[in-house]
């Protein structure tokens, strides 16, 4: 008898914040496998707020997510049935596997599955700090903010996946490290395990003069270097306080996933700081991969680079810790648990 | 008996649009030259919209100028009296030498003094289209949105001094150039005269959905780069147009000079587009200007690179022209004849 598979479909679109309605709980037996195609049970599923920008059908980088189609997300965990060569029962894998407890992969398609090492590193870090955020973290830090020993580096969301890593890596390179987070427990993470120099609590401020206040106080330099993940008032109090020659990973704009208009307020700074604000993806850029998941997985295995998860019990979970995540519920990278 | 020299210093900061009580009109004699110093008399003042930035207190990128000073400016002329040995009576040279009929200079100072060939390139082009003007379109056309053969390019405040340029090394480099600019006359110049492929009249648009439904169509293909020196709404309406990994050169915001907001309407289209959007001041790269400066020149000894000046007769008219300037009154480089 098939295998009943469980997965996630979206539903409907949402109009400003998602809701539970937006998805729907699908079961569906598996299909044979087909010459060069692996079945994968996923051990864990990755939510990841580009995810929400998927879920318009207005224009983004990516094709929006299909109605009716199963949600789009990376996954790790292990073959358990292969008719490719390079893979066998009992491999730990990555791939793309989406809102669901398995998935079969033409697995010769170039970046459909990749394996991993288990051993020195959990096999759910390879969705996180040795993932996709991971390396979106190191790419922006070295190749758009391309940060020098000595300068001052600045990243939103500070506590999440990608801000984690972009502090800590700033650390590494020789940098002051100041991060924006939500919350005295995850400014506190921050400080205090993570090793940056400073972090504000944007919670605590209300609006662009005193985040600029903070910032002014966290860096007494200026700011070189900004790894933006929220926009909206952070973005500007940031650029209030940019030094000439600084510049802007644009990585994420979260307070405007649902929406809202985020105006920049003053776009002349960028012409008298003479500032750089660029925008990239981290698909977009695979050559790049090798190089960044090396360095990642070196420094977890060796205990120098340091991550923290919230995990869902069971993909039922699935929408509810997305929406959080939306709101900045989770605390450090949001995954969800599927054995 | 000494010479006399006219100048006018800055009387008052203007608040919002300077009035012409901002400038006062000086005499004094011309002081005896010392040892290195070269006497320039002035043919034509430059006019730019960058010295309404200076005249602010804030901070910007350069030392706001001082009150009760000459005001800044590029000039030509000739050499009237030397003590320095590079140069002599008769030279004609480019200079910085303010809002006055003489300038006494030290000109062993680096970037203080360039002697200039006035056989196959007019003297007044020095201050325009193959000086600081022409040297800021071809670095922000090559240097930031480094466009390339078969791109859009789009230049605000087309039939301007900078803008003019922009268009023009756009085509030869095998681009699509469109204009933006304000009014029949200077669109119609800009597509007749310098052979863009097309021209916007932003006045006869009312907002940023009309400019860029006016963007679609001349721009069929989406925009790869943007030479912007307006900022505001025909920013924004660029924006909208903005293809995958584009470029804006942020050279000048002139709309928000007299201190109006001109917030950015969706930076999120930086992150969504993977834009690079870059700011930049053409005297902190002097290392470029002579290759600029070469192909410029060549380009108009050759006839294959057009300008157009608006010239005030005499410095009493400095103040007025300058005003004119900023509400976009002038037709391609703002000068003022001094002799």
């Amino acid at each position: 008898m098939a295998t009943i598979n469980k997965r996630f479909v979206l539903a409907s679109r949402p109009s400003g914040e998602p809701t539970p309605a937006n998805f729907r709980l699908e079961e569906a037996p598996l299909p044979a496998l087909g010459d060069g195609e692996v079945l994968v049970r996923h051990h864990y599923l990755s939510l990841d707020p580009y995810m929400r920008g998927r879920m318009n059908e207005g224009k983004s980088y990516a094709q929006p997510q299909a109605l009716n189609a199963v949600m789009v997300g990376g996954t790790v965990g292990e073959v358990v049935e292969s008719r490719h060569p390079d893979y066998k029962p009992g491999d730990a894998v990555v791939g793309m596997g989406g809102w669901q407890q398995y998935s079969v992969v033409a697995a010769a398609q170039p970046w459909a599955l990749r394996k991993i090492d288990t051993a020195r590193v959990p096999i759910s870090a390879y969705l996180g700090v040795v993932g996709m955020p991971g390396v979106t973290a190191w790419m922006g830090l070295n190749k758009i903010i391309e940060a020098k020993e000595g300068e001052t580096i600045v990243v939103s969301a500070a506590s999440g996946a990608v801000g984690s890593v972009v502090g800590q890596l700033a650390k590494a390179r020789g940098c002051r490290a100041v991060g924006i987070a939500g919350g005295a427990d995850k400014c506190n993470y921050v400080v205090d395990e993570l090793s940056f120099d400073a972090c504000i609590d944007y919670k605590k401020l209300d609006g662009t003069d005193a985040i600029a206040a903070a910032l002014a106080q966290a860096c007494p330099s200026g700011i070189d270097g900004h790894f933006e993940n929220v926009g909206g008032a952070i973005l500007d109090a940031v650029m209030r306080r940019a030094n000439a020659f600084s510049r802007i990973a644009m990585c994420g704009m979260i307070s405007g996933y649902n929406g809202a208009p985020i105006p920049m307020a003053a776009p002349q700074l960028i012409l008298l700081n003479r500032m750089k604000v660029q925008g990239f993806i981290v698909s977009e850029h695979m050559a790049l991969w090798p190089q960044a998941l090396a360095e990642l997985g070196e420094r977890v295995a060796k205990g120098t680079l340091k991550y923290r998860e919230t995990v869902a019990q069971g993909l039922e979970r699935a929408p509810e810790a997305f929406i959080g995540l939306l709101k900045g519920r989770n605390f450090g990278k949001q995954l969800v648990k599927l054995v």
